[in-house]
């Protein structure tokens, strides 16, 4: 089994960053199996969809603060409440096959983290299954 | 390890595709493990729950709609940003326990194929671990 | 591989209940690995978020309730589709790394079982990958 970290540094409060390049780096030399993504953050989270058209991404972002405004009369004092709670819905973590030394997302998949929290530092833990 | 395709075709732009047998048949023959699938389309998802009331998946769908409406403002050209975020957050993926040749899904739970944006031809990626 | 069963009591309804060191004491004795958590019930699920403030508990339930109300309208005449439909959007499935027996959850991360329709008896499947 193989494992690591990967840094990822975010520049905006709510950004969706295509990881793909990155992840698919870390199974380049290796065979079949599955990579286990993991974000160790409450406020941010990971996707797969659609990279070729960065409106979809400003969709997301759109319709998700539509849902879960920013300072909406929350209780947590932080006041970032709507971070945890995208976090949630999204999801923090992923799985993501892999063949041939090639992530088998489909034609447009892309891996996104999704930060909801930044700009911060933030990483990403993952294993790796053959 | 097993992996491979299962084959989808949807018959409605929106619909819940109970693919628990489908699944089921391919853990027929061995013994105790994980399946995981990964659904390699990006306006499409997967998702365990109630498999017994239709009823159930036609609230899922009318609240899905009610949230995320189809055609509401979005920027991407397709216009077919609901289907995008529907599948962000149903999610795209699932693992499955199984146990002497059954999934282990619950009295209750069925595994459904949710198209967001057919009818198309659809498939999905499977991985067994033992 | 290691398999089995948490049992999990709520006392709500709705209620977070945190299962974090019921999951951490299964891996206490091993090192390396994965573990796999599955929610065997359509109206309950489990997620990863932080367990410092029980405010953010708190926001996390008042926003599905906002978003999905309880008995607004549904079809499924057992009258608790918002637990079914909560259940598929926040999941009811997570793996987690685990390392030198700790869990890898990141500083604020606690694991909590979301009861959607309780109070009720309930379990969690776990598998164990070293």
């Amino acid at each position: 089994m193989i494992d690591g970290e990967i840094d990822i540094i975010s520049s905006e409060r709510i950004e969706n960053i295509n990881i793909s390049s990155q992840v698919g780096n870390l199974i380049n030399s290796v065979g079949k199996g599955i990579i286990f993504l993991f974000v160790p953050h409450t406020t941010a989270g990971i996707f797969v969809n659609e990279s070729a058209d960065p409106a979809v991404s400003l969709d997301i972002n759109k319709k998700l603060a539509d849902l879960i405004p920013y300072g909406a009369g929350y209780r947590h004092m932080e006041g970032n409440s709507d971070s945890h709670i995208k976090s949630i819905i999204v999801g923090n973590q992923l799985f993501v096959f892999f063949e041939k030394g090639k992530l088998k997302l489909g034609t447009w998949g892309g891996i996104f983290f999704a930060e909801f929290d930044g700009p911060r530092r933030r990483k990403l833990y993952y294993q790796i299954q053959l």
